[in-house]
């Protein structure tokens, strides 16, 4: 069994598992109010821009992590602004060089490097194909923003960790900004409540480390949501998966009832994130189902939720709209990716630890 | 250990597992060569009809196995005809009722039955919000095939078993013809080969037998494939994991080369589909690194590929289209499915056996 990196990742002074991941999910409180304050108005503007340029449709690019953003992203254009989305399948572009017309097209790219070489030909491609183009990035001076007609910069800071935390909830808040600003609003004020609530959130890392208990042998999980809940339930998966290796697949609502229900008898534990709100009542049958299987669930949501669930994370969303909850949904999500990788004798920080051992012979 | 169902999806004569799915994959080359001629005739007058309206953008909407035909539909769409497509999130609609502007739209909707209310309600506001709509089906009386401006008819006729296979292929090779008649190309000529190659295929099914053999005591599995072959990726998970429950994760390559390789050192066995074509070419980096790394590598493709990896399937792709390939690619991996479903004591007719009895009582 690996027992974790002997802290490769970490910059001088002693090498404490996961030190960079849990600095950086405690930054996020941090990083959502510099980008409420100082990234809002820049946002707007950007908004304001492309708005007036009408887009018709819009295509997101990105990858991993990222992508993950880019889906929440594809949730509120179409459910807040009215455009169709559609994310991109780079190598359309990159390996086939297929000519697209993107005339009345905003091909949005999520990156937080920005450094990415596919995803700076897609963009440039995309731009020479008619469309407007906007870089997101964490990177202001990288060459994803240069590409792009217009850029936004989530305004995270340095990102050290392996499991991007604090740039994921940043380009959330970005891009819910954007959004609202696409349709005019100023989203600040809705979104004002977010960092002190992010904040009672992570100082609950007690509680995580309670449920990550249940996982610490687990062979392979089951995340589900619906709606604004999916893209965390996507990238909780991605966070499990990258730290500690166990098996986590991910489905909506509706795929797991179509499919994959069966698996989850005895066999598989579910973790649901239920937002309060439409989201969270479309996914209402399936806990129902759930339950009825006596699957072992978990519930990141409503207190009401977690009540009636296996165990699980009461998610303080009072006022809290449901377009803005993943934004604080993920980070118990985070923590229990942190604390499972932790409990299992392994390095959150140096996930790739074993395959670097592997490169290096 | 569940020892698979007593047969309660077979009707009448002795119960024999995986009878059903059998007989549907051995039917694909008689479906196909129907399609090619009593279907395809049809289905160009729908493109032609379709392009005379002169669609800007394209959303797929569709669930499980029909999701990944239409994620095949995309790159067609995009790389063939040049025209960015969208998968719907379905939520969008039934759950939040976005109102959204789909003039210029052209929405297809895939699904064996026709018969997901969700799909239908879906149809139906996207006819309302300017779409033009198309339903690709299996049931010409269908609902949803009512809902839709325009229909298909995949022409597989009744599917039995719960794991599709032949209504894939044939939505595959549907979805193809119409793509090639939007942009005015009588595909039917480029796939006239194809139901030989399938029968070719089909006959080596003990080739997949001693394949499975190596998954019977697998605990979890990575598929992966890039542009054309990622749609296979994703089925061939998908029908892994529906019919023997092993957690089949599936990657593009490049999000493979992004994120999780590190997991498949010695820990997870890896399948990689290969087109003979840009997408294989596109892939070979990452077929180079999990080689370097020792992982145990089993390819779909052309022969050259296979036998440089751990083991695999070699397809007869000569002179078949790169983007005609995923019809024959994911037979093997149906084959497969079956196979180590029947190797681990599962039935593949009566994958939630398990579920079933737990809902009665």
């Amino acid at each position: 069994m690996p027992t974790g990196s002997t802290g490769s990742t970490a910059r001088g002074g002693p090498a404490v598992p996961g030190r960079l991941m849990a600095a950086e999910m405690a930054e996020q409180p941090a990083v959502l109010r510099r980008l409420l304050t100082e990234g809002a108005p820049r946002i707007q503007e950007v908004a304001r821009h492309i708005a007036a340029r009408r887009p018709r449709f819009v295509q997101l690019t990105a990858r991993g992590t990222s992508d993950n953003a880019a889906l929440y992203a594809k949730y509120l254009l179409e459910i807040l602004v009215g455009k169709p989305c559609g994310l991109t399948s780079m190598s359309v572009t990159t390996a086939y060089g297929a000519a697209q017309d993107l005339t009345d097209c905003l091909v949005i790219t999520v990156s937080q490097s920005g450094g990415s070489p596919d995803l700076v030909a897609s963009t440039t491609a995309a731009r020479e194909a008619g469309a407007i183009t906007l870089a997101v990035t964490n990177n202001a001076d990288s060459p994803l923003a240069g590409a792009a007609e217009f850029h936004i910069d989530v305004l995270a800071g340095p990102e050290r960790a392996l499991p991007a935390t604090k740039t994921y909830t940043a380009e959330l808040l970005a891009l819910y900004l954007f959004a609202e600003g696409l349709r005019g609003v100023d989203g600040a004020a809705a979104a004002a409540g977010l960092p002190e609530l992010a904040e009672r959130v992570l100082a609950r890392q007690d509680e995580v480390r309670q449920l990550a208990a249940r996982y610490r042998f687990a062979e392979r999980m089951v995340l589900t949501s619906r709606g604004f809940g999916y893209p965390t339930a996507k990238e909780a998966a991605l966070k499990l998966m990258e730290t500690s290796y166990i098996p986590a697949l991910s489905y909506s609502g509706a795929d797991l009832l179509h499919g994959p229900l069966a698996m989850v008898d005895n066999v598989f534990p579910v973790i649901a994130i239920v937002t309060d709100g439409r989201g969270g009542r479309a996914l209402q049958p399936v806990l129902d189902r759930l339950k009825d299987r006596g699957a072992d669930l978990v519930v990141v949501g409503p207190s009401a939720q977690v009540a009636s669930a296996s165990a699980g994370f009461a998610l303080p969303t009072d006022g809290v709209p449901e377009e803005l909850q993943p934004i604080l949904e993920i980070m118990p999500l985070q923590l229990l990716a942190y604390e499972v990788t932790l409990a299992r004798g392994q390095d959150p920080d140096a996930p790739r630890a074993l395959a670097k051992v592997t490169e290096t012979r």
